[in-house]
């Protein structure tokens, strides 16, 4: 998606640490119109299939997930990080790890949010090592439902995790794939 | 909101503790239509109000904040809850208990997300003892931008927030205030 790499070139930061911020408009700041026109293009990605709920691992995926869940008129369910949250009854659970707390946390999502021939859509903003979206592909699996595939708004696709996930057959979309981040410089994947 | 109401008296789960549980189609499984109109009622509350950036805080109220800017045609701000988060240049810092991390945590918000001449919203989906939103007003003070009021879907009366809030002057609006939640039964503040 030009649009999003030319976005990405003008206010993406890279940190010291080769963490790539692009709060300035889509986390933390979000211009609601460019993020709809970003749930425009993934819904088209997935057009061809009966997707029937979409899934995603809060918290910075959650405004990309609605805006694709309106787009294909489909719910979202939100999966939890694991600490007080208070969901009822029985619940599909798998470990992670999280960047935010520096630690593994366990996923938490209730077991009747998901519908047995539901075919769920996992959409996040940033793909880096793939551990979030392997995660909710192992819940997936749990819960026996079937899976349209993966849509990512940005991916580093230098750290492999995207390809990883392409070869095993995933069904995965990323609108932007991010080749390298060196010197303030970002370069592309060509995209057909 | 009477649809509101009526979806709280069926849904609505009540634990032990007291906490209220609307994860199944609120916060966690979202009805993404049902979530529009609760935005679209929150957008009209607000409609004679040059509302020009919704401010919300990580992690269950994104859904609905990102609706209700999106009714307004306007950007929305997710304060995050520090932890990792990179969060770019000068911070405005707000310390609030939180119930997620039953401990206290500080709100990061960038500067540049605020503009001087913003008239902001504030936008989440639930209101407790308002410590959240206590916090959310604090930092708009601090950072000297005017403040439309707040918007809440679902508000537990009983606690007091509030309307301590309202006392002090702010532009409150809640689409449904639990007036109690004994033995299983809702019973809601009428509203005009």
């Amino acid at each position: 998606m030009k649009e999003l790499e030319a976005r990405i070139r003008k206010e993406g930061r890279i940190w010291p640490d080769g963490m790539i911020n692009l709060t300035s408009f889509l986390s933390h700041a979000i211009d609601i119109d460019f993020l709809d026109r970003i749930a425009q293009e993934l819904a088209a990605k997935f057009a061809d299939q009966p997707v029937s709920r979409i899934l995603t691992i809060e918290s910075s995926g959650i405004a990309l997930a609605v805006l694709t869940a309106q787009r294909l008129g489909v719910p979202a369910v939100v999966v939890k990080k694991a600490r007080k949250d208070h969901i009822e009854g029985g619940l599909f659970q798998s470990r992670v790890y999280s960047y935010t707390y520096d630690g593994d946390t366990t996923l938490l999502l209730a077991k009747d949010s998901l519908m047995e021939d539901d075919h769920v859509l996992i959409i996040d903003d940033f793909l880096s090592r793939g551990e979030a979206v392997g995660a909710l592909l192992a819940i997936l699996r749990h819960a026996g439902v079937s899976v349209a595939g993966v849509g990512i708004a940005v991916e580093k696709g230098f750290e492999g995790g995207g390809d990883r996930l392409r070869e095993s057959g995933v069904n995965l979309h990323s609108l932007a794939i991010i080749q390298s981040a060196e010197d303030g410089n970002f370069t592309f994947r060509p995209q057909p």
